[in-house]
């Protein structure tokens, strides 16, 4: 087996860090196989330890830390590109999340990644995928502790997601938190649950699937009960969930449940776990529903072994806001060019690392800097931040997002640093290098003309930056250029950073 | 001649608040004519009255009221449909426009209009379109006290319309402020111009135009100037422009400028507005210009005797909209009707007048509502906002285009009433009334099926608003419709508003 050999082995793994339940998966990576070695969990309650205002409370962030402490022993001495970490629902709302990040990583020093809804739900659908051997189209839905996510796709590829913010934590909360079992707290639960999907399910309906598949623990813990109740195949109907709320409300209180298989904890959010469920059921008309053991940690390891064959998922992304807001695709490849260009020129005399995930945002940024021209050209920088902020953006975690937007925000005009926001994967010093080079590669590009990059040099001496440029002859003629560069220099002077020309003779000339 | 005595004259008026100079034009309707009756003209230095905070002063204030007064005195008798107000960059900017505008309704009682910079551009060249015979396409050029307008177009048509912030009066604070007229002045100015100008400038050259048009007060200016010079035919080309730019520069000082034929007050802005000129003929490569004497005023009198022929302009800015952003228009169309039908049952208990421009807005607001979904499910309301409130939407002024976004705003979830913005045109208690109506139509209609208008009926009662339904059996199927119902019914009563249905004895039943 020579070609087996040739490929080293190889040790991966992927955390999740849900609203209810930290999991993390370790799988060895052999040829082109992924073999699971090992699963760990640990009920953190994190979503239980919200207060109103949203705030994580100091005990669910120790129960978090705790829990990640144990996960680093497992992943010592695993390579920084091999460990994969997700963060969900109650990461996404928490005010405090980014204190609670900012700890994690002094436990685990490996970066975490928020992830928005529709991403989660996209992760969620290629983890069942490569579980499933069905090729059939599927409908995946995942009833987290926050938010529950629903996925149609064919193959590999989600065609349909959707994230909702309602979970069994959150529900268990509003619905059940007189502790009842009865069916005045079963219908206020299913209804709400209804009228959460109400606006997807005639979508999903017209649009079609064959097999339903339920993922993670609420699924799996319902599933649990059913077979308890004699219903061995385990496979989920309407008319068994009824069977089965009729079967918990006799306990009539949360608190008295027992049933044989589900531990204790799992127990407290059965009951809005299955309200959601039959609400499910019921909007988008399914009549079977089997569990499938893929989640949201297989979906995120899947795709770290595969990160550069879905560099087209991007891609694709990318192409599709590009197409929506007819943006001139010419121009965006100068801009693009040009960054490169002035990157590989300074990345030594910065703290930037080459190819990693934050100097590749660069280039998206490039690329879209202009989509808000699409709705008007006073402020377009704004417009482009704003739609690309709240854009659903396939293959881009929030915090990727968020930055893109960032560095189109400060792509021209004043430089208005206070707006700017915080980020906890990305240090703001190297923020400010990027939106350095695309101010840049921006203001040499005003007039739309092919300009070839290599006449131009950026240097970084003793903290300022200096721009020349090789046919002086050539720029001397463009004044209007070089007003638009010494109006960019105004601009930086004005947040005290440093613009120096090598041609300044040329300016003194005028 | 009976055609034309069954048609009774008319007078109207258009006037239109400059940053430079108030203008009014009387005319009268003579059955297809529209013939000039008087114009009237007042400069008030608007733009010279604006602090560095934006403010408008006192004095700047009085003399825009002062001039609205004389207006007033020739108004006296017209209809109020009659009359149209427009007002542009200076009102536009200054934060405290709303003081001014409450003062003038005060003196003049018509409403005043904020438009756009797009929407004022457009408004210029149909007034050039209307007093220009020659079919030719045209690019029409205006440069006033705070911005300057730049259009292209056919017919009646503006193709592309842009308007810079740049005007005679700002310029001549930014670059003529030493009072001097000097090369470096003119240069630094020119300069500025041609920067704000770069980005259209190839799109314009690559769209393409065969004559050029100036008009209002500034070109008009320059060229009596040139014809002062004995360039008698009033053409204004760069040579010629250069020698009055020398011309100028032999004055050596602003204050000492004379020149037969421009009174002193223009002389003041005289400079900018050459130097401005000089860079717009440059950007564009425009190497002759006339003047034409139709402007905004005309323009937005023509359109008032045209607004139903022109009610098809925000058609197709709503039906660009809506393409662009791929809405569902069979459910923007059900909202549309359901609004349209409970604003006749209530309208008689409101103060809302039939056919006001108000009412009509609601119409609007209906079929664009779901436009921020081609961004993400989530917040939606929150988009739809956004890209109405920033989206050129030709045919429609400032006020109308934040109304319909504050409508839309407000369709759905929690009413966060503090964010709503504030009118000047509306009442607030109007608004209010269209956000009930507009929510009630989106709220039964969130299933997406057809669903008979009739079958619904809407009435105040005591202050409650009070809906019930023909068909109760139906209605008692529709659990979901019910919960949804009840949970707008929480909406409102979180902002004390009272809304009861005649089916209540369902909502017990359950």
């Amino acid at each position: 087996m020579h070609s087996s050999e040739a490929i080293p082995e190889k040790d991966i793994a992927a955390i999740d860090l849900g609203s209810n339940s930290f999991h993390m998966v370790v799988a060895k990576v052999v040829g082109q196989d992924l073999q699971i070695v090992s699963r760990h969990k640990q009920r953190v309650k994190l979503a239980s330890g919200l207060d109103l205002q949203n705030n994580l409370t100091n005990e669910a962030m120790q129960r978090g830390l705790d829990c990640l402490k144990m996960f680093a022993e497992r992943l010592d001495g695993f390579k920084k590109g091999n460990v994969r970490i997700v963060a969900t629902h109650t990461l996404r709302i928490a005010n405090n999340a980014h204190l609670f990040i900012q700890r994690a990583r002094q436990v685990l020093p490996f970066p975490i990644e928020v992830i928005p809804g529709e991403e989660e739900a996209r992760l969620i659908y290629l983890g069942v995928a490569h579980t499933q051997p069905v090729s059939k189209s599927k409908l995946v839905i995942d009833i987290g502790g926050g938010s529950t996510e629903l996925v149609i796709g064919e193959g590999f590829e989600a065609e349909l997601v959707n994230s909702q913010q309602m979970g069994c934590v959150s529900y268990a909360h509003r619905y059940f938190s007189d502790g009842k079992l009865n069916t005045k707290n079963f219908v206020a639960a299913s209804l709400a649950a209804q009228r959460e999907l109400e606006f997807l399910a005639k979508q999903y309906k017209r649009h079609g699937w064959e097999l339903t598949l339920g993922s993670s623990g609420t699924v799996k813990a319902i599933r649990e009960c059913l077979v308890s109740l004699d219903y061995e195949d385990g496979i989920i109907t309407p008319k068994r969930l009824k069977k089965l709320v009729k079967h918990l409300c006799e306990f009539k209180k949360v608190e008295k449940i027992a049933i044989k298989g589900i531990i204790e904890e799992r127990l407290s959010v059965l009951a809005p776990g299955v309200a959601i469920l039959q609400a499910i059921l019921q909007s988008l008309e399914i009549e079977e529903l089997h569990y499938s053991s893929g989640a949201l940690r297989e979906g995120a390891m899947y795709e770290m072994e595969e990160r550069f064959a879905h560099s087209d998922i991007r891609m694709r992304t990318a192409e599709n806001l590009a197409l929506k807001h007819r943006i001139d695709v010419e121009q965006a490849n100068r801009v693009r060019q040009h960054s490169k260009h002035f990157l590989k020129q300074v990345i030594d005399d910065t703290d930037l690392e080459k190819s990693s995930e934050l100097v590749k945002l660069l280039n998206w940024a490039a690329l879209l800097h202009e989509v808000g021209l699409s709705l008007s050209y006073r402020g377009y920088h704004r417009h482009s931040h704003y739609l690309l902020q709240h854009t659903n953006m396939p293959g881009f975690n929030s915090e990727q997002q968020r930055l893109i937007a960032t560095l189109v925000r400060f792509q021209r005009k004043a430089l208005k640093l206070s707006e700017m926001e915080e980020f906890s994967l990305y240090a703001k010093e190297d923020i400010l290098e990027l939106i350095k080079i695309l101010r840049l590669s921006i203001v040499i590009n005003v007039s739309r003309n092919d300009v070839k990059a290599s006449l131009w040099q950026l240097t970084i001496e003793d903290g300022d930056w200096v721009l020349s440029h090789s046919d002086l002859d050539h720029l001397k003629e463009n004044r209007l250029l070089i007003s638009d560069l010494e109006q960019e220099q105004l601009y930086w002077q004005s947040v005290g950073w440093r613009l120096r020309f090598e041609f300044c003779d040329l300016l003194e000339d005028r």
